[in-house]
């Protein structure tokens, strides 16, 4: 097992609704949650995991999430605490396409990139109830086309330097790094596993589970395009954590959030 | 086509959130709205669709739905309007088994009994999310053994006189009474298409779309086992009302109720 470290970029916060973060139970009232990518490091080798939100996006399509990003919490801030810019960055895999988990992919022309299969085409041709949740789609030259809205295109995208490499299933992209597919909450959803040489495994459970409370009470979040798969991806990961005995980051749970080892601080 | 009268009996009325009724979409806030059942009658032959909520049920099991019901919107009630009792009903055909769909089931051992095949199986092992929506399960004594709850047998029931004899796809009950499988809301969840000799077919929604808005936007409820069917289905809706030109009934739409003629007053 090579030595892994591992570092959560804060990337700032939104505000949605408390039925949004707990389907039908709630209660109603505006809820703010942070949202952050993860960088995992292996020597020279460094893979991102989602890439956060784009405030502008948000302020035009999305206001009403109401989103705060001060220039540290945007994907060049965070990495600058590291001395890093995105060209140290080789590799990002998205867990699934939401605005919230890949608004800084356009920084990433260069790197090489891995989705589900399936989450390209659904951002390209996504569900009525879907048009929010995929609708900054700078990250793919080929969605943007799709959806006819090319203003997006960032400057320098082609379809060449925006195409994924689609997987399915389980993938271990590096070493000791377990993709692990929970769809639900979006059709190709991934959540992660990290093992470490010394340390518990870090389990990310992405938005399979935003919270510690929709994991303990199985009430996943109300965006969602398959409930039933969304119940049985909550219970993979409490299994997974449960036989790794690893430790669980949730994707948008404040309280858990404050708790968290941020960049530069690190995981290793 | 046989003469054909429909009679809307009023069930009385229930309040969930707006964020119930509109996916997602809200706004938040108490809304109450109606709830009622289904009478077709040709010549001697009636038949039930639905039969509302038990009021002691909601108020023991889901009291802040403040379930309002007369005695006069108890399922005796309605029909003692018309002259009927539960026994001159000899078919009773549940779009789904949610609670406020099959509470009056009680009062029709007597009769042949249709559902989906699939409804109840899914009322005995539901999803973790639908515990509450198939929470009476008076209708059904194999419902309330597998699922643990024989406190809630009627007097008089047996496997045998609440037994249902399941169907699939779309299926003509009476001769012009369609019934329209729309899954989605549920596993097996029916709207129905009544043609008449000298008027517009009426299309019942039922819990396909709550309410006229629903329907108008492809915004389901926040009840749903899988929305993906759930917007197919609405779409489904769409393209029968336009194909045969019918005049549209929601299960939920208080506004829309208020201008429904109720029994004792009928469509023919």
């Amino acid at each position: 097992m090579p030595d892994t470290k591992v570092y959560l970029l804060d990337g700032g916060s939104l505000v949605i609704d408390g039925y949004h973060v707990y389907w039908n139970k709630g209660p109603a009232g505006e809820v703010r949650f942070p949202v952050y990518s993860i960088l995992v490091e292996q020597g020279d080798t460094r893979m991102l995991v989602d890439t956060g939100f784009d405030y502008d996006h948000v302020m035009r399509v999305l206001p009403f999430e109401k989103p705060m990003q001060t220039k540290e919490q945007t994907i060049p801030g965070a990495l600058a605490k590291l001395g890093l810019t995105p060209k140290d960055v080789g590799i990002v895999f998205n867990s699934h396409f939401h605005f919230d988990h890949c608004g800084g992919n356009r920084f990433f022309l260069h790197a090489k990139k891995f989705c589900h299969r399936l989450e390209v085409p659904q951002a390209c041709n996504p569900e009525v109830f879907e048009h929010l949740g995929y609708s900054d789609l700078a990250f793919s030259v080929e969605a943007c086309e799709a959806r006819g809205m090319t203003d997006q295109i960032p400057e320098g995208a082609t379809r060449e330097n925006t195409r994924f490499e689609g997987v399915d299933g389980d993938v271990e992209i590096l070493p000791g790094v377990h993709m692990i597919f929970t769809p639900g909450h979006s059709i190709g959803h991934y959540s992660m596993l990290v093992k470490f040489a010394r340390r518990r495994p870090m389990l990310f459970t992405i938005d399979c589970a935003y919270t510690q409370k929709s994991l303990e009470t199985l009430c996943q979040a109300g965006f969602h395009i398959d409930p039933v798969a969304g119940v049985r991806s909550m219970r993979r990961i409490r299994a997974l954590a449960e036989e790794h005995d690893a430790e669980l980051f949730y994707s948008h749970d404040m309280a858990n959030w404050q708790g968290y080892r941020k960049a530069p601080e690190f995981y290793a």
